[in-house]
């Protein structure tokens, strides 16, 4: 007995549901040519994750059903398994459909409704409660989605009935962050062995608002391990055979005998997504180039850098708007990220807007041309022109703040962070470094010049301003900020690791009183466990003081 | 037999836990002085609610259960019942605890776990499975958390093992919107005849960024008649005496013989939900003073009359921006605004700020001094401008935009729409209209000159320029709006109930594409069943055309 499993790990969009379909069907005609027994599609691949409120559109559910309806007429070769919103009668369910002979023959609803960090799944689906079997060349596949298999407990009451369980399908839409796989392919292998079956793991690929899902969909046979790997954040049709053996009970052999792909580091991972999150965030929204204020800094570099990869140079431009408080250096610096990067460049001086500004503002008694306002004022005439330009000329205006500086609120509200999308907004400025070093590296080149990597960091917004004028070093911020922010650890838990007191204390209130300025800022990509955004949702009106 | 129960509703502030004890302190001594045998406090009463993520921090658990017991320590004379957020073996649950002679002698876990709308308790909580009943003065007392009471047909299994019901105590944060209070007396009342109880309903009041919670706590005899209701939208001890009496079997009597107070018409329930929540997210926010940008229009002159009741005139302060595109009749309006509310009025041209940008960005080619980019820039000069007052003087910006334009992306994204809090954001322009008229019509003057009211809407950004050049007129779009937001109609329903197809499809693609925008504006008050904001969670990035 042999089965051939193909899991179609495809870049859905959320709402092109005709889009959607159309890739599912190229994915079944090259399916039929590998002569697969059974087609995978991710969880809620007719629909996209996650479709948010569209879900409480009667007629949104509908067009679903017609869809998958649709998809089992123009794939009545082989069995395919393809996820989707379903309105039942007594609410609605996050399904999948089993198609066969142009039919839908089954139906299995996900158990297990994650609520908590991005998901939401509570607000839409109520819980299916029967397991579903479907045999194929005389093989028992199992059939779950994403969170079900999570829960190993629940599985096994779930499934204690059912005696023969050859393969377990799982289908997933499961976001990215760093040592996210590790924990994904600990789940299976404790899956697989403890049900002595093979695994089939379909995840979804693509960039949707906030999240990036990296696909690496595979396969793993009754012993735990994982014989072969779909392609990180990229479309992939991963093949294998799965055969009832001796000994190893279930094997697993891959189809197109890759190799498995190498352990990928966390730097080259996180650079995957945010190439992947961005491209998808600029293309799904219809817009094809980007402009980004290069300030001569790392992180605007970075953020170029990025954009460069996702869109092609010629869809980036880069603008430096100098004031008389940036440096000859970081002027140059910008006019060589750019030229380093092939991208348009252009120099707008904001001097004589700031002193039009500072004019207009003097007839008001006591406003300065100092201070905190007046920095402000120049981030906001830097965003200004960004805007202008951004509607001129639609162009998606990329802010480049890191979590580090979102975190504490260092940052010009409707200033430097004024754009559609935030790049890094949830990779600590210590990561910047290393993605910085990573892009150089891969490059074989000074893409991002030393220079700009070793500049002690700066808003350059007043003379002679460095960051740690407001801020501690990053490397004891960004241990703070995972603590308090990923950890939800106390800064009496901090201080008790050793964290100093003061400081801790000063970045604690920072994080907690900038929540206005985060809840106004645009999206990114998240990369690590809680990002800021639906991540972690906290009033804005709140007195608490975390001791 | 008799008891006498007081409903202590107070505004409590989101993790503001030493702060809403006091509060409850000092409403016991009230309490103990009115000789009250139970003094009931909303859900939540210690945290304040929603306190969203707060919930995921152990310390914060943990304090409010500290806190409960102080309290209990505090009012050891009266059985007092108080809302609380409970960190228990298995989990976390919404809970209220029952103090008694210094001790928590019962705590009740709340079963029904609202998700939907601006509700995500299942991220947090754990449903409750018991009941909890208390006898006091020989009466029946049945222990209810908000949700709960909604459900009927539940309540009704939930209860059946409890022979003996005679007052069942509600305690809830249930946020406004119109028509709210007749739903919550609708259910209250089934409440009360199904079960042939008393009815003594608990509701918190106060802002908490986009929600306002309106008090109105009640009584209902077991006939289910409304006998006495606490303020709206202020803090209240509301206290009554319950009686077993025959043929009505349990009789409420209002302890203040207070008359029952008026049905507030639907434009009075607005304004004071405006008035409280502007001043709450002000003050809890710890600002004190506001800063506004008037244009001369109905929008800013309504915010800036809302902002002087919420604040006072002395902490209110009117900037007129005027540039060419002004008619001489609203920089006049403007002023007479100003001067009506008794509030510091200033002007600040933006002439040379524009001519200094214009030039400045002339330097790109392509660039256009008129246009869409133009007009956005004309926006962004003035919301700089105010930003900077805020960052100079601590004021909040206050901004004017309407739930009409927010729909429709009829505003400039960091122009009009920069600032702190969106008073209006929620309220419809046909109601705008309504609103003004009742403020001139309750403080018996042209508090907003009726020229402001007759005036045709203009952005006033280019020569000429009416709202009805790119919007429908008011009237039809806030029926569009209404049908696709509130009520999730699809267009085509909109259009066989007789609305023009070719305009529906094009305010609906505008509300669609137009999420960006909203994501990125402050928080304002909900007072429509469906406001913007967590209310209404769709994805920026989405493809799907409603048809």
């Amino acid at each position: 007995m042999s089965l051939r499993v193909g899991l179609g790990q495809f870049n859905a969009s959320v709402g092109d549901i005709a889009g959607n379909v159309k890739i599912m069907r190229r994915f079944y005609e090259q399916a039929v040519k590998s002569n697969v027994d059974i087609l995978v599609f991710p969880e809620m691949a007719v629909c996209g994750y996650p479709p948010e409120d569209l879900l409480l559109k009667n007629h949104f559910l509908e067009e679903n059903r017609l869809a998958v309806e649709q998809l089992a007429k123009d794939c009545p070769k082989k069995t395919v398994i393809v996820g989707f919103a379903e309105a039942g009668d007594k609410g609605f369910f996050n399904s999948l459909a089993v198609l066969e002979k142009g039919q839908i023959k089954k139906i299995y609803r996900k158990c297990i409704l994650p609520n908590y960090g991005v998901f939401d799944e509570r607000r839409y689906f109520r819980p299916g409660t029967g397991t579903v079997i479907v045999n194929v060349n005389g093989m028992a596949v199992v059939l779950t989605i994403c969170e079900d298999i999570w829960h190993l407990e629940w599985m096994d009451k779930f499934l204690k009935e059912i005696r023969c369980k050859d393969i377990i399908i799982n289908i997933s839409a499961s976001p990215f962050y760093v040592g996210k796989l590790d924990k994904r392919q600990e789940v299976l292998r404790h899956c697989a062995t403890y049900f002595d079956c093979a695994v089939a793991y379909c995840n979804l690929v693509g960039g949707q608002d906030e999240l990036v899902f990296d696909g690496r969909s595979m396969f793993l046979d009754s012993t735990g391990a994982v014989i072969c790997q779909a392609k990180a954040f990229d479309e992939d049709l991963l093949i294998a055979d799965i055969d009832l053996a001796d000994g190893k009970r279930v094997m697993v052999k891959s189809a197109a005998r890759q190799p498995m792909p190498e352990p990928m580091a966390t730097v080259a991972e996180v650079y995957g997504a945010l190439v992947l999150g961005t491209r998808d965030y600029i293309l799904k929204n219809s817009f094809g180039k980007v402009v980004i204020g290069l300030s001569g800094g790392i992180d605007s570099a970075l953020t170029a850098a990025i954009a460069v990869d996702a869109l092609g140079a010629q869809n980036v431009l880069g603008i430096t708007m100098p004031s008389k408080f940036n440096s000859p250096d970081t002027i140059s610096d910008a006019e060589k990220v750019a030229k380093n990067l092939d991208i348009e460049f252009r120099t707008i001086p904001i001097a004589s807007v700031l002193n039009s500004f500072n004019d207009t503002l003097s007839m008001v008694e006591g406003w300065e041309d100092c201070g905190i306002a007046y920095e402000n004022l120049q981030a906001r005439i830097r965003g200004t022109i960004l805007m202008s330009l951004s509607n001129r000329f639609s162009y998606m205006v990329l802010t480049t703040g890191n979590k580090s500086e979102t975190a504490v609120g260092y940052s010009t509200l409707y200033g430097d962070s004024a754009g559609g999308f935030a790049v890094i907004k949830d990779v600590p400025k210590t990561m910047v470094y290393d993605l910085a070093r990573y892009m150089n590296k891969i490059n074989n080149k000074e893409l991002i010049p030393q220079s700009v990597i070793d500049r002690i960091p700066s808003a350059e917004l007043k003379e002679g301003q460095k960051d740690t004028d407001s801020l501690p070093e990053y490397d004891l911020l960004d241990r703070i900020i995972k603590g308090y922010i990923e950890d939800d650890k106390s800064p009496q838990e901090l201080i008790k690791e050793g964290l100093p007191g003061d400081v801790v204390k000063r970045v604690v209130r920072m994080i907690d009183i900038n929540e206005y300025k985060r809840r106004q800022s645009p999206p990114g990509v998240k990369i690590t466990p809680r990002a800021f955004g639906k991540d972690r949702r906290m009033p804005i009106t709140n007195c608490y003081t975390s001791q």
